[in-house]
């Protein structure tokens, strides 16, 4: 399925204007401005200055929060997101609620013990992003994660993002039976969006975690369906090619 | 949501026929005739007899089959239409592979042997047959069953029906990630289904599986997004009401 998106104009913006480099312009700014998000339950709440107002959209990080300050525009940061950019891209310091700032392995410790599915949805979301992927939540179509090759505002969504793990727990019984297979293809399908699963799992057995991505490693399938009309006709074609050569 | 009939002249159609008179009708030309179907893996085949092929289709059981037999139109039944019309239609008889009628018991050991959940599956079938709706399979949605009020030809399926036990196994998976409940909520919506969980559950513990239906027992949900705009306003409503009593 190719990239659906809205209009000529947007494309064109899109090439003009990578999210590489947008990302990295968010990245540099709030390491500049030295950033601090606070940690407020599930989320990390973080006030942007005026000129990075704009990158935190561009970029689709977080949910710009209402408030009765007019110099500056707070964000609230998902637990992913707030990861993220303080120990991938380096570029913001979580203070807790106690006023003092967390190093990774603490925010880690924190955010698997608010939510204990944290680790395999932080390796799914970072291995997204770092591929430049705009990757936002996809509770709307039954999945994990929606991933979007540029701003949601130019292209529509591509991939519906499932995380799954070889270990018990919740992100252990999707897809388990058929019935349910059925139901995610055919939604996947009537949204246009090819359904990518992400089995993540771990290398090591230690039993405490650290903060380190690099003890899970992720394993990307893309489910479809078969159809046998087609693969005949792909078939014939190929055999025509080779009689033609 | 209100039945979506295909058209005006569908719904005086079926007004007309009620699908009770259409089975009961089946079923009397059954018994005269000492119909005799035939265990063929997991199905039945059965050969209907001029007049009632239009009957089965009107009644929505089985699958007309193409054979050279000019003379009788032959029709695959599934394993729950075959029982449903065996044991509680009682107008139909089975033949096993070794040429021996089955009876009841044997009948529901062998279509258990063949898929361990049918116990499950065959008390929601006659569950919502018994009150005259026409079910047919429902794995284009990831579901079950669909459940239509007259014959698919007149109105499109109403419910989506998913059949749960609280025992180990397939039946037990469906619906336990929020994510599964999201994706199946979202597809039924945008196919104008409603969600109908069947929750099936042994009244006794015997160990060994009788045919009789009424050991399991039947909990009917419908689950549908509650949509707190919708509730406000019925909310003002029913405070109007009040207002004016």
């Amino acid at each position: 399925m190719s990239p659906r998106w809205k209009g000529k104009a947007a494309e064109a913006k899109a090439l003009s204007e990578p999210m590489s480099a947008i990302v990295s312009h968010l990245q540099s700014s709030l390491i500049e401005s030295d950033s601090h998000g606070l940690l407020s339950g599930c989320s990390v709440l973080l006030a942007a200055q005026p000129e990075q107002t704009e990158l935190f959209n561009q970029a689709c990080f977080g949910r710009p929060v209402v408030t009765v300050e007019k110099d500056k525009q707070w964000f609230q940061l998902s637990l992913e997101e707030a990861l993220y950019l303080c120990s991938v891209l380096k570029c913001i310091k979580v203070i807790g609620e106690n006023k003092c700032m967390r190093n990774d392995d603490e925010l880690w410790r924190y955010m698997t013990s608010k939510k204990a599915d944290f680790p395999y949805l932080f390796k799914a979301y970072s291995h997204l992003r770092v591929k430049n992927w705009v990757v936002r939540a996809g509770s709307q179509y039954g999945v994990d994660f929606v991933a979007y090759r540029h701003h949601p505002a130019l292209v529509h969504s591509e991939y519906a993002v499932l995380v799954l793990s070889g270990e018990d727990g919740c992100r252990n019984i999707r897809l388990k039976a058929w019935s349910d297979f059925h139901c995610t293809l055919r939604l996947c399908g009537s949204v246009a969006k090819t359904l990518l699963v992400l089995h993540i799992s771990k290398k090591s057995h230690s039993a405490v975690c650290t903060s380190c991505l690099e003890c899970y490693c992720v394993e990307e399938r893309i489910v479809s369906r078969w159809n046998p009309e087609q693969s005949r006709e792909n078939q014939t074609m190929v055999e025509k090619e080779l009689c033609k050569s």
